[in-house]
């Protein structure tokens, strides 16, 4: 008789507000037996967990000790493998910066079942809640993602490029090497670029810093994560959206 | 006394599964008196709907007669004025190529109140419900976004030059250019360039082809619409995510 099998859903919460979250994700983790989550994920997410799930924080804190890729694949692992119902909640999506690809990899090679839930990219997710337009026929046909950083340091790609070649240019974790970003993508595109940087995005302490790319890094001088930095045609439509309405 | 005023809810309802809406446009949903959609909004989502509300198609079937964007907008106006909450819903994301800004714009613009509701973009979504990581440290650390088609016909910008400076290009709408779309991608990064065409993403029905860029038009002939292409190093790695389980 073959042993009871568990499941590890990689379930994308979206960017920060706990409604944004999918119909699905919402019931899966009603479901989950087990729910491993992160500081990326929405706070307030968890409260669609039913009431006897097993929560298992399995995030750094900001400087302090986190569990490993290691021990985080291990755990999902045992617990799917004692025939449990796994939710690894994960902030925006799954697969975009979001690592779920090499998670449901490792059990797959384990012969566990794995099963990717998209969500919300907080690529996209941001900018609407911010009224930034990344595609519209108002001028921003293109637009790119890259990431401020990498596990190494400061991105490798050339965005300065990567801007000169797109409507808009959004890059995601920005703050850690603003000056140097601003400063390459002033260089490529011009120093009064509109940009537009959201802080917060999508939670209730939502801010947005608009300013030319090469004042934002003075502009937003001192603020912590998490953030994202839309640079470009897109960033310069939200005035089209946000302007006060008429006198009637 | 002031009239008693309305409100419309720009609300993106993702890229195909009515359970990828979010719990916020699901909530929306059931509290609306009237809901306008289209065929882009996915089949399943007007579920959510409460019993009494005033569902109108505004929708083109694909070579029929639809709605003007004029007539749309008038028509959100007009509930909107009467006092009524409004949904006005979308595929994807309302502010990637959705046309939620100019919705949204022209309501403002007459002091109707609209809020922007984020949705799962058929951008990162539809990759993700197909396994294909857009942004990975296995090898893809930007993406572009671009569409396949404009209102006046093929894409402006070159196509060519994005996707030789982004580690992956997404093609949304690819199906109707899709052969000088192919031809221009295969001259600017090579005719053995991974790609896969992702139809009817994230839906029960959804089916996936995976070949070199330069076969896809004969690979993918005779499909329709809805379909999404990815190109270069995302769609070479789903392979890594779906490969077999070992033998235990």
């Amino acid at each position: 008789m073959a042993l009871m099998s568990g499941i590890v859903y990689i379930v994308g919460a979206g960017p920060g507000d706990p409604e944004l979250l999918t119909v699905k994700a919402a019931r899966l983790l009603s479901e989950a037996d087990v729910i491993l989550y992160d500081r990326l994920a929405p706070s307030g997410a968890l409260s669609y967990a039913k009431k006897d799930a097993r929560l298992v924080d399995v995030g750094k804190a900001p400087g302090g000790e986190g569990w490993t890729q290691d021990e985080i694949n291990s755990e999902m692992a045992r617990w799917a493998a004692a025939g449990m119902k796994v939710v690894r909640l994960k902030g925006g999506d799954p697969l975009v910066f979001g690592r779920g690809e090499e998670e449901c990899a490792y059990l797959l090679a384990r012969n566990i079942r794995c099963e990717i839930v998209p969500g919300v990219s907080s690529a996209t997710g941001v900018p609407s809640c911010a009224g930034i337009p990344l595609a519209s026929r108002w001028g921003s046909s293109t637009f790119a993602v890259v990431t401020g950083r990498t596990a190494r340091g400061p991105p490798a790609r050339a965005l300065g490029e990567i801007a000169r070649h797109v409507d808009t240019l959004v890059v995601m974790m920005p703050l850690s090497n603003l000056r140097s970003i601003a400063d390459e993508l002033a260089a490529a595109v011009g120093p009064g670029t509109p940009a537009a940087l959201v802080r917060n995005g999508c939670a209730g302490s939502q801010s947005v810093i608009e300013a030319a790319i090469s004042e934002m890094p003075s502009r937003a001088a001192g603020l912590s994560p998490p953030a994202i930095l839309v640079v470009g045609a897109g960033a310069a439509l939200r005035r089209r959206l946000a302007r006060p309405a008429r006198a009637p």
